[in-house]
């Protein structure tokens, strides 16, 4: 008999052959609404027995690609540059063994250490981003480092024609300014997704898919609900057209499991990380 | 002064001038995931209090139809032997008396001795199966009668061409493989159900809703939430679309309603019923 | 140091300077179904702080905007003339300030004072009614006075062709019939506003959104639920839509927060709130 | 088959044979701060299912009564006085028959029409009052009918001396002056009720129980809660001191189930009505 | 990196250092109320991780002892023998090794496998029994495997005077009238444990610990809540008092984790588990 | 008319004539399990509402004394020392004028900076510590401001002798013995309080009262439940024998209102605050 394993579904391989590694960056220090990104990722294993390994909408099958599940990266609380710090290194010793990341947040500052590692491996990466908000201010109260800021300091290490963002819907007046001059932004919705990936052929993407880019009726469980956002089919609709690309690295952020006492949003985030991880 | 009934709203007629008759199969001794749905019958009549009697869909009202609700069939937990007895007992005691049944599961294998009581009497029949889940396993964990292998059973019963199936979207690549042979299945969508109805007009019709075939936006109640479901609107749109067909028996299954606090999922069961009825 | 003002996000103009009057009705004296509106005023204020103040829809931000939040009406419940009373007291006030009123219910009968106390300013009042009820009751349940009666006692103040109703999809069917002779009434959807609107210009509008014309899957929070209802960005586009329009006061009713623990419903309401007053 | 009755368990006596008759009175009309006890009545009918008929305290099996349920009284919120009448009736054409009631709240409010009632059959009755407010207002915002006025228009009725209070923790600094002339009032405990009962051996017994006397640790599910209360123990034990009386007829009130999503608020009101049919 | 470990707080020895096997069996088959104990082992797991190590009640640490949580039996739901077996298996493997068994349930039939197991290896085994129900039907609804019988299973096993249950204030008439003659049962509290204790010197002991003997209040998460049951403190007392029995094997059961929102029953369950595994 | 004010509840005195001071310090940075005391202090504003003035443990009236609610201080999250720095400059200022702090968390660092300004004013300063938890280690994961931390980082400042410990139940093996040496220590109760009270007369006492002393049976609405814990009567009866004292300052902290969907929490945390303003 064995140690109790608890993997997200099916991502057991041996660290050897594993091409993917998943982890957990169970850190909602900056959330600044409602907190609770923190229990994602244990979340998200423990529902995922739920769900099938078969992907209808991909036709393919998560048992037949080579994940490990390595667990949560740790971290103290109160302390965002320990916190940064840890992530980074996860992200580095994957990339130093030639696999690829693929993250589960926590809130959205988690994505800056691990696009930080991949831009020390890779030149030309571009970032998908999926999101209601546009993560574009160059300081939120005070700090620098901020779910709020994330993708001001991913520009601020890719520069200039590197982020795509779609389904943006809240902001301040001056991120959505910023976006029109520094990033490709579709506001609302993902209808030119297909048009902006034959711009992106040759580039090293990037997919980070803050989840309240959905529609809170499908994903309530996350600190900032914003109304008016797209459907889960939406969703899958763009992830099927992004199968094909480059793909160095993933993450999913926002869920916040503790606000959804019926489990969707969890189910919600499960789907998507088997398609992410089916695509990679 | 007599004792309390409590009714699905306004189905008291007498027996004896009935034409329909309700009533509840509590069962979910096989559920998988959550169970929880033998609590739906009895929410579904509490809840009916805040639904209008007339429908502005099918513009009927259920105050002119003749219906009964009769309660619960009665069972243990732990015997799926009996369980699928009590049912068929109940189901034959309705037929035999020439008025039609319309069941509230429970999960989906209650299905399976209300459909073999019917097919002891009339030859012909169809099966209209809305579900996220295909529920064409030949076992599940090795059992033979399992919400996840009805329809395969009801298949058994009923053989080839007998069973349509929509809105599926969640199954193993085995099921998706036998339905290409044996059943008819439209994926993710209830869009070519006007169509396949002009082939099935002389068929004795049985509709078997699971109600997960909805979007969990919509019905988080359910035990295996899975998203990308249809809307309210396009299964009432289903719901008119078959008001005319030669109904013989009808059943929604999966409302499990402790996991939907707000009450929206019975809210949803509760017009699912009204339309159902209305049409019969 | 000064005593916690608690409003509405960035509501907080000087009463002189104020050009809109923001307050909340909480009675939900007369439903029938799930009480719990008098909630809704306190709680869209204490999550107002999780929304920006700038609107990407209408390219407006609210601190541009002069609005003051005085808090809630007062009234016992159990007494509803007392209760009306004291609304239309408020509203007069404001009125006779030379302000436009915006009232946070509360139930929908909230509405009948405002209206009758600007009627008593205005000629020519034309009725944005979003619903997913008619509310056109002659009585309830023998009362008059009824959150199932308030848009006929609106009628009985404004007299034919004053209401418009969009959204519609739940009532007895002699409320239907009243509406084919009595008012503008679309059914289901919001689809043909912009056409009603253009035969509405030179009317004093007033607007009054019950939440529930909104699909349960993105408001949960709310007394009797309505499945088939119309999207967040369906009721955002009648928004845009109305721009322009010479308004002289609105109401926004029926959000029941504590049945929908994940808040959403809540977030909804502040973004409605928001819209409203930036375009009026 | 017979329709469906609902009835709190084994509750099903035909009337004629019945000496006790259990009905809802699902008015909560006056509730200041949180609403719901409408709902009680039928939770409280649904899960009687889990408890046990046979009684371990009182060594009494309810099986071995003559209790019919006959269900609700109707009324329409918004109007106190009517339904306040309405209850009445019911009290009235129980005692008409010559059987004992016994009811469910609802708000405390609805003792008064039963009491009413009693007091017109009856001489010499005493209330045995159990509660966490004194509900001894003269009025509340300005009206006399209030859950908050309640036992001061028990008293207008039944005059000095007639009413004995326990477990009193909330209320004003003018109702605890009040009951030193008027009530018997045990502040915080049930301590002292075995002495009391001494006293009130010839009386024709009233017990009204406000379940929030308990704890809300073991009864969150209730408007006003108010920690300090009686443990669930100390709450058995005075029913059990109660055995015996000459006990003419009781109430519960106060059960707002919504506000308990684990269910176990509505546990302890069934176990608190299986204890009081026993012993009337 | 290895793939992700999630155990009980710091049960992470190696089998072969292993004196202690902690294992979930997380069937609720048969539960006739409310299911959900399937859902209790992980999130006991998950859950853990807010618990200290040490125990100021016994002043010792978890750390210090060597335990495995091997994870969970698995079985399909709807056959109650297969289920049976799967434990009755697990129990004989850790037994074969020479290492001891602490199951955590699901619901509390597990129970019976358990005993089954060790009552081939060992003569003169007593049980301590802690729970709200007695548990001794000789059948419920005609099965003779169920929660409501488990206790009955066991006598027939171990025949009379091995039996000793504590805080018994549930069950039939019958149950309490068989306990008189064989077995030793304390209603309603823990009090005479002590005593009890002094007699059973010489016993190989098994607990089980349905956590239901606990007052609902502090353990609303169960399938069943039994209002008027012991604090947590008067637990802790008794399992200090059972520190030093030579015990070869103990269970907790009947957590339904989704029944508490709060977490409350969870962390209760945790903190049992911690010092059963401290005492054994 | 004025801006609405949302001040905990009669606590509306002008600055100039306020006595006591009270504001929300809703700071939850450094919580290492379950996030969200940050709500507490609006929370408890908005449900003070249904909390009476006067108080019949302490026999007063919260509207005799003069308190002024100025709202929340205001920090970004992630940046520990900003938000230490903010809450003591609010203190600071509160106390140049003469005044007393109350104070309302936030997790239980916050008490650190109102300590540490405290000290600067006052010689011969007693803290009267009421928690679950120790609070005393030297660091967590590496961190010395943590709310695992906070009292021993006051004993850095106060020195030895000057901390009294009741209620704790919680911690590592090293705290326990920490505290043997340093501070005065009662586990598990509040037995010894009135005479520990003896020794302390002549000093200037600080009261922090981490609810979570409470049993969370009656507080589950916290971020780590620890059961075991004090009933509300003990709870209350302490704030009775406090009554007196020279007091110059406290605070109540770690109520995370979200995690009670009851709001028993919530009013809790009420009427605990009316007490402790009630004696100061």
């Amino acid at each position: 008999m064995k140690r109790n394993n608890l993997t997200f579904i099916t991502c057991d391989s041996s660290f050897e052959e594993a091409d993917i590694v998943l982890f957990g960056a169970p850190y909602d220090g900056t959330t600044s609404f409602r907190p609770g990104t923190r229990f994602a990722s244990n979340q998200v294993r423990v529902d995922s027995d739920g769900v099938e390994t078969y992907s209808p909408y991909v036709d393919k099958d998560l048992e037949d690609k080579n994940v490990i599940d390595v667990g949560d990266v740790e971290f103290p609380f109160g302390n965002v540059d320990k916190a940064m710090d840890s992530i980074y290194d996860m992200t580095k010793s994957i990339l130093n063994e030639g696999k690829k990341p693929m993250m589960i947040g926590g809130e959205h500052l988690v994505t800056l250490p691990q696009v930080k590692a991949l831009s020390e491996k890779y030149d030309n990466i571009h970032i998908l981003h999926f999101d209601a908000h546009a993560d574009l201010r160059e300081n939120y109260l005070g700090e620098e480092l901020s779910h709020a800021t994330v993708l001001r300091r991913v520009y601020d290490i890719l520069g200039k024609d590197s982020i795509s963002q779609f389904g943006i819907r809240s902001g301040t007046k001056d991120e959505f300014e910023f976006s029109k001059e520094h990033t490709y932004m579709e506001k609302f919705s993902l209808d030119t997704l297909s048009q902006r990936l034959l711009e992106l052929k040759d580039k090293k993407i990037y997919i980070t898919i803050d989840l309240d880019v959905l529609d809170p009726s499908i994903f309530p469980g996350t600190g900032t609900p914003e109304p008016g956002g797209v459907t889960f089919k939406e969703l899958m609709n763009a992830i099927i057209q992004m199968d094909g690309l480059d793909i160095i690295g993933a993450d999913i952020v926002e869920l916040s499991p503790h606000y959804d006492t019926s489990g969707v949003s969890t189910a919600v985030a499960c789907k998507v990380i088997r398609e992410i991880l089916c695509i990679m």
